[in-house]
């Protein structure tokens, strides 16, 4: 910490903020789980909720030191994007998607996805999902608007569905296409609920529990609104 | 009760066995509601769940005696059906809904409507429905296990839910077919979830959620396993 | 897009915005499902919630061009109100129901729905149900202040019920009227549960539990404070 | 307890199998609450559920020691029936209720409550009620089969309702008939939601959260088929 | 309403603003159900979550105008009591209870109670209770912090809660203190839960459960954070 | 149908029976989605619960007829094995699992998975997978009794995880163990919460939000006790 | 296994209903986790719920072979209890408790707690729970029937709470004993929720919440029913 | 309060601010539960959500004036920490906790506890638990980020968690953390589950259903985010 400050990569202030803001991380604590991505991998993501923006770029400082690639942060409030592109001048961040991504320069795409949403307002999850995995080197087709109301729709993208070594959907409301779609190709198929929808939505229950209830057994599901996990999960069945 | 006992019609035992079981009945308030069919064009129903056969066949009598037809029974346990049988000979059973039914004979079919059902496992819940509409004098068009998993089986019924004035539509699991079906058609679509499935489905809740959050606005829901009420609501649709 | 920068209906900088706004989006895809209309008779809706104003007006436009009418926009934020204002001036505003609605000139009113609401606090959703059943060119009656504690007050507006071909009954707290209304008339009574209450409510729960579970069979159910789901059902019933 | 072995109240096999079942228990501990009834006016209930007959008994025994009146036995099971009648002569056994009820000889009616339920579903929670107050020495009219459905049924029943110190109002389903009854008159309303119903009634949750969101403010609620807490409020309230 | 404008009691704005707001209200439904106190003997209370405040004071006004006494507004939100202020001058706002009242001047006491609560965070809730039952005629005797970790403060307050008609007993987190309070006393025991706590509170689900399954059969609940709701029970309870 | 019982293949009571039993089927119904094997690769499944004897048999038929392999009957009861042994000998039953299997000869292995169960009470669940997984052709390791109490058992089964294409954790309770071993190893995780626990557990749904809210982004999960869809999403992943 | 049928310690027939009965199992994986009691102090708890009787016998032998002590079985089935009785002639089945215990010979009491329970109905649970502390070493003061309704009876026992190293807490219903027993005395209080109750008891539920949401910080809380758990923490916090 | 402010410790605005604000407290009442030291060992805590600045204030003078030591406040807000300071100098505000301490200077450290946090999103509660130990004299040990997903970062804890008394672990998503702790050493394991995470964690209670079904018997579980109640019962385990 010291060295940091004598080499002017922290203020003192800074430093002094740093000391007050985390009494109880031991310094070498703040060293993330790093082998994370040699057991896995997918190395560590940061998920942004409730940290400080010191925390975060202190986390991004570590993995980049270890090399680790590619370095998600997820969920990311304005300050800590604020704070993170000052201190890492190569993050990029998505806005509709809430995500700040550091890749690696070099990657191969190996293998390829779809990403399917049912309606404009589940953009920024689907978002997520194909941000992320295109983070991990794969192709993504996004395919958007194809909701369970208007089913030709659906049929029409068959042939890009059949396409995609894994396929993500992303529904709100009644959560009901990932059946549909599980119906029609032979792929994984990984169901994200989204929280979209009101009453008895009940901020994503009712699709959460339509896709775990699907008559396609075979059909996985992840968290509400969670693309992220969706992604990762699509990479590790496709980078195989 | 007297005269009813010195006509033979009771034998003292039944009558003892009468007072003794319904105390609290004084013997005018055992008259169902008898007007209801006069202000809303549809009798009392006798719901058979927590009542005894002694009970049931009282009501039954009572609705016979003010001339109300259909007379329907639901959720009729053996024992009430036993009872309803011996008193009431026009009585008819039908095992796989539960329901025991008493028409007037000279109905004439008034409408048509159609009862989808997702798989082999809502067939009472759909029976329940399509035969309390038959009972409100609906022609009935029975259509079956055309879950969303098999999407062109729901495509391949367009013409025959295009000739309906109504469509019922049961499901369990995901609940996901009414809104496929009524983004599909012009006219009514009645939801009514199931209680199939298992886990996730919390005895039909998942079902019953995304029903309400279905993506068509203009789809409207019973309550879970009610195929009885879909068919009263149908019946008010229709009749018109 | 190049023809429209071209032509100055979007200055550069606005489809920079865009673009940057809604990368996933093909070109193409922004087309809604416009084909639903012909379908079902009603067309697709726009849910304002988690849409940008851009792409609010990009659907509202893709619907105009294709000559569908009415088109709908619900739970309008006040920035999307604004940017649709601006760009479509025939869209109208109903600032209580949070509703923009376009509708065509030359509708014929084609039958007869009468709003029933319980309490003052319910108007905004029984509003949205009286608006959007106007847009599908139906009458409606609207009775207000007429909750189960005042019982007198429902008796006093059957004449005015039974004139109807559909009664709408938007209620909160216990959600008790729709059974009350629905034991007095013979028409189809679609019941709203709103989010109306606090404590045990549970934001609508009460209601809509009560509704499903209404002791008068026939009663139908939407999800809470779903006003535009009541109106079109209600429009599905009454065309026929 | 060998005094009572020696004076033959007890065999020993008796003594035996008592000691063997309650071997927690210090024998001064069985002695119930005795005190409550001079504290608070009401003795201490016995409540069946997950009690043996054995301890049933011995508390039952405690208590008519000690002069307590009434002696209630709730949710009494066969067994427990059986053993309390064999022990206790005096023991009045209401089946409906799946109530026992001991009662001193010389009570003087002190007031009059009016139990109403809505159906005949309700009737063994209605009769709980009205057994439990008769045995506080409260005069009982009981009123049933008023649902909301039939909202006329309940206005011919005003009068007897306005001769009432207090109201207890039974009821299932959507559990609405509260709210109406304390709209009509100015006595304390106690509502008593019931497991009646099936799907979205969740085992009587719609009916108390409806009773708990009621739209007049008065009602006061107590737990699901609790018809005896009903009446000892009720007790409570009209003895003063 | 011309008239009105006319005689200056209204601007034309305050007209216009007026018919822009309540468009579906005629304008003889904005009378409230001012016979409910003929027939109840309470009056019909204005609750001010969801109206504005124009609604809010036309709703006073009409009260006023049939000599409705007490009239009260909960839930006031702050607009709403500057809208009620500067109409009616003599009515009273009570902020920490969120509460406006408009008493008749004379009022004689008619009874007394007690209102207990737990702990200083439930004051808001207990106040709206005593204010409400004041505002009714009722003489109160508050009693604050004796929560069941302080098991003697609340045994040394039974002489003063003996000496009351009824006792509200307020309490948030495990909402004990009613089993309590009740089985020290004879008299009646409203249990109001409130939204104090956090986590497993459940915004005052865990009170309230508490409290419908209270070991003390007799004691009733009303809605969380219903002050009000106990005040009128207790005013029912207490006035025979 | 007459065809059948004329060549012997069903007695006229058989056909009689069949006719009561299903009066809703027209004899083309029957038919399952046979071409859902072409679409995705694997057939459709039957699914115990709410079939009768004759339904279940009726469809396996079909699907015998139609050459779809393999051929599962899952939570079947005890007159469904027996049925469908009686009528289709190369079905054989696994008690355990409640899980019938028809398989084809030739199957040769096309991949590998683990099958990783917490405690002994998991294993009807795991059996469930494991033996679906190996009906389509997967070699399958078992894993049992390495829940994260002894998490040193875990870890020593790091070898074995690692050589899986997928592996399947199933687990109850709080359901830990499927992040500590996404944690380990870099292929897809499958989760499947059990029914095993008490209170808390509330029948799966514990170990159900645990899993979904698991640290480790990347595990999907899916419906409690449904080891068939985990084995038929590990079938999707492993065989591309 | 070939060795143990050489021996005679089982029949063939035993050996092969075994091998038919955990197909999944190695040999090897049988072992428990003989290993918990060197870590942790407290060896593998047997867990009755969903296991076979040969799988219960099979655990208990291996623990017995590792000598580990005490070996308990919770939650036996009737077969369970036979079967083990049957091998192992040390085990004491206690019925009231549904536990069995093989404990050592030569154990020293090593601390003192108290087993409290507010009602005759949660006597299984307390027993559950005084049973594995006396298993473990401990004394144990039984203090039954103390509910809250009479609180004095609570208050007499404070003397005996005093002399204890940690108070295990039983309650049901509202689960109002754990606050009052913590705020009387200075050592660690464990509550444990039962599932006495009905309604809105939700099985324990409001129990659980209340304990959680317990008045008095430094109430800690275990499992619905899990008088186990609570006796285990009770001898971890004791012997220390 | 004349008295102060004759002498100038409260403005006569102050005190007249005072009076506005608490009508409800009688001068007495405000006195908290100074006995509680003396009873159980910890001092009545000051909850701050729900109170105003001045009531806070009143209260810890009243502790002060008792000189109970150390008084805690927590979930402290912005204008009540203002308030707490600029009165009581000596309190320390601790921001990421949202807790103020005020200590006794005299203070022997007594014990040792570990602090176990699973992600860094966890450590303001982690921090409320650790400071408020250290507020009862306990030495802590802080240990942060040793979520499941990297078990070995675990492991390579034991040697600081063998050395504890008892050991705090926080967690929120899944909370499986406390089960893998407890299976690794043998004092006492308190879990706190958090709010941390979205969706399926639905606010803690994931973590918190997942602890209360942990497979380690002996896990005790307090509230979510209470840091405070699990510090409070580690002093009463560790000080005995």
């Amino acid at each position: 910490m010291l060295a940091r400050v004598a080499s002017g990569e922290l203020t003192p202030d800074e430093a002094a903020a740093w000391l007050d803001e985390v009494p109880v991380l031991n310094r070498d604590d703040i060293e993330p789980d790093v082998e994370r991505e040699a057991r896995t991998g997918q190395p560590e993501v940061i998920y942004g909720l409730g940290k400080t923006p010191t925390q975060v770029v202190a986390v991004a400082r570590a993995l980049l030191r270890a090399d680790v690639r590619p370095i998600l942060l997820t969920r990311a409030t304005e300050e800590q994007v604020r704070a993170v592109r000052e201190e890492i001048p190569e993050a990029v961040h998505h806005e509709q998607a809430g995500l700040i991504v550091i890749r690696s320069s070099d990657q191969e795409p190996s293998g390829r996805i779809a990403v399917v949403s049912a309606g404009t307002s589940d953009l920024p999850v689907a978002e997520e999902a194909a941000l992320v995995a295109e983070a991990f080197g794969l192709r993504v087709d996004r395919i958007v608007d194809v909701g369970v109301a208007g089913i030709h729709r659906v049929l029409a993208q068959v042939p890009t569905l059949e396409r995609a070594d894994c396929v993500i959907v992303v529904a709100g409301m009644e959560g009901a296409l990932p059946s549909v779609v599980a119906g029609l190709i032979p792929c994984p198929v990984v169901a994200v609920p989204t929280s979209v929808g009101y009453g008895a939505s009940f901020g994503g229950l009712a699709a959460l529990l339509g896709m775990l209830s699907s008559c396609v057994p075979g059909v996985v599901t992840v968290n509400v609104d969670n693309g992220l996990g969706a992604a990762m999960a699509a990479h590790r069945i496709v980078r195989r």
